[in-house]
């Protein structure tokens, strides 16, 4: 321990993680100090209001309301980027990478916009951009999959990415509250926003996907080639059809790689996976990963998917590892060499055909109260060859009407649009058909 | 991707573990060698007979009896321990440590044993050695708790360590198979050993719990002050009320830590946990870690605790971190400072008394089949104020005996020596009592 050279860090973005970023950062300044042999110089925040109250404590003098006088200190060398956004937040991510500085990003939605970009910046000017805390909070998915599990090409990757819509889901599923109560209790624990969209229509699970399959197979899954479901049409009939046979409804982002043809699928959408299934026990607003790598078998990793608390943990874990690159005792997080062979071996994917995506899937149908009904359904299932699991079928007294949901065994994307196109041309179903897909390791 | 500096990887030792090191290097060989922007040199395997029908193809050149050969050859960087024991694998490893090169190990004993004497080779000639091998096989938890989550202070890590117990604890608890017929079937499917007794008897979760609370406070528990049991006197009545009250049996290791008391504990042990953890889900052979952290909250780490493939899974991410330092691209796998850091906080640290071990406990009493008997039991309970949550009681008759289980409030582990020390002197209580501990992450 004879270095005691100083690293400056600097935030910014003074909102729920850049204050947990501080708090965890200023307690434990010593203990890092140690462990590190460096010393810490929590230098400057910039925020965008000077005059806010706030609760975790800071001198004023550390405040700045601009962030470029953060970057462009030459004794900052790592830049917490966490202001959020894309045009603010890139253009503040650059400006420091053409520092050759150090930038950890909690920012999912830049790094999928502008990744290329920032990557480039980085083998420009020899600096580093870590972004454990943009995927699944505090737990440390990247790193596994860059580093732990280095020596395996991964098959699946098969996650609950959104805290919010699992939050949702476990309330609807072992509560029995509707769609709209458990929006509105999340709302209210501050599980949701204001506007729930980004959470609950899969944009921000999207975005997470995008990462891990770039990440795991170098390359960008196109917008238009990804499937993109949200939570809101779940309803009581499709609870009641997973608990009856033995299903926990949750949002899954799926990412599989079929090595042979060299394609790749990206979905993030709702799906009843398994109770036997660990990815089911991963209940409220934790998040959960399973990888299945060549080598070395499924392997899961659950936790806090976010929040001030597992967000900082994530961003004070890169920036220990920053530290330990700056000063030459350790790593350098990303490696631009590894990274780019990806990419390399990425350009030669192509995105799977619908023939090539199977699965088992679940239905509801809403249906005319008749004789005859049933039997024009079937028919179209077997018209298309698809075979039916199993059935639940409830009737409403006087409404004319009953809903009937039921499961398939496994069958193409491509057939079972087949299916539906049918199902919607027949005037005896009343409402647009729901579908779900049934999460299966092996399909 | 300039580079083209050749690393050579020697391996000692060519048994399971080392046949798939070096089958899945050779299969990733090109993959490995343009994302770590190097050329691999499988140069040399150490093996005790040379003449060994194996069942990875290896040319007969590269293969030596003498483990010197491939450690001393100048051409060979990073050196795989693969051996086991620690007698000769000690010797190699301090061997190959002061020459300056990378040790990279699956050997727990090992590491237990002589940590101190192969830190110190590390620290004095500037080499590696690295070990996520050593515990939980493929999962990434070495790498967990020093990178990914270096910002925490672990209150809490408790996991299934032991592959072998947990497919024979499955197969009681989920399929009714008595211990012994358990064991034979773990035996014939190559999980158990033909003397099992480092698996069922808690020696191997030891070794791994001990490196564990090592690596997260600093300091090695001694033996004598780690409650360390196995599995062999679990009975139908422990499987059947456990599953009656909703836990499954798991042998765990547990590691907690008392900040503001500077005390942890180390146990590994079979004990009862509620089906609504993660960790009750970790069923067959497969191990799970749940490490408490403080600014992370519960994060969970399961797959394949061991076997040929996760081993080897995690041996190979070890070499990728050992050649991206020596390339200087990346880190050092486990930093000296930090080390040092750490077990310098850990001679702070005591081994918790046995007032401070708290849990709520479960029992199982063979009682004499007479008037009076019970009272005279619980007499006891109520001397030492320790209440009773639940009970069973079971007629065996024309036995003449009883079996009762039960379980209890949170109680010291003190207390419920006393209450256990006062049965066994009962004559109304048969048999030696059977006490198993309660999982509950709060106490």
């Amino acid at each position: 321990m004879k270095t005691s050279r100083t690293i400056g860090i600097g935030i910014l973005g003074f909102g729920t993680v850049g204050q947990g970023v501080w708090k965890h950062l200023t307690e434990k300044k010593s203990d890092l100090e140690s462990r590190l042999g460096v010393k810490l110089d929590l230098r400057k925040v910039a925020v965008r209001n000077l005059k806010k109250k706030r609760e975790v404590k800071i001198s004023s003098a550390k405040l700045t309301p601009n962030p470029f006088e953060v970057i462009d200190d030459p004794k900052v060398h790592v830049v917490c980027e966490l202001i959020g956004g894309t045009t603010k937040a890139r253009e503040c991510t650059l400006r420091a990478l053409r520092q050759g500085k150090v930038v950890v990003s909690a920012n999912k939605a830049l790094l999928c916009e502008h990744g290329p970009e920032i990557f480039q910046a980085v083998r420009q000017h020899g600096g580093q951009f870590l972004f454990e805390a943009s995927v699944a909070g505090g737990i440390p998915i990247i790193k596994a999959i860059r580093e732990g599990l280095a020596a395996n090409h991964f098959e699946l990757i098969v996650g609950i990415l959104n805290g919010t819509c699992n939050h949702i889901l476990t309330r609807m599923g072992e509560d029995g509250l509707s769609f709209a109560d458990a929006l509105k209790e999340a709302q209210e624990l501050g599980y949701a926003e204001a506007d729930p969209t980004l959470d609950v229509d899969g944009i921000d699970a999207w975005h997470k996907a995008s990462i891990l399959a770039w990440l795991a197979h170098g390359k960008w899954a196109p917008r238009n080639r990804t499937l993109v479901e949200g939570i809101r049409n779940i309803g009581p009939a499709d609870i009641d059809f997973a608990r009856r046979f033995g299903f926990a409804l949750k949002h899954l982002a799926v990412i599989r790689r079929n090595f042979e043809k060299d394609w790749m699928t990206v979905g993030v959408y709702p799906a009843l996976v398994p109770n036997g299934d660990i990815l089911a026990r991963v209940s409220g607003v934790n998040n959960g990963i399973t990888l299945r790598g060549d080598v070395v078998g499924a392997t899961t990793l659950a936790g806090r998917g976010a929040g001030q608390d597992a967000t900082a943990s994530a961003v004070i874990g890169d920036i220990i590892d920053a530290i330990a690159s700056l000063t030459g005792s350790a790593r350098q997080g990303l490696s631009l060499d590894d990274l780019q062979a990806r990419e390399k071996q990425g350009q030669k994917i192509r995105m799977a055909e619908l023939d090539e995506i199977v699965s088992p899937f679940y239905l509801r149908l809403s249906l005319l109260d008749k004789a005859g009904v049933s039997e024009g359904v079937y028919r179209i299932f077997t018209k298309h060859k698809v075979s039916i699991a199993r059935v639940i079928q409830y009737e409403h007294p006087n409404q004319g009407r009953g809903t009937v949901t039921l499961s398939t065994y496994p069958v193409s994307e491509r057939k079972m649009g087949a299916v539906l196109a049918e199902l919607r041309r027949l005037k005896t179903v009343l409402e647009e058909p729901f579908l779900l897909r049934i999460f299966s390791p092996e399909s």
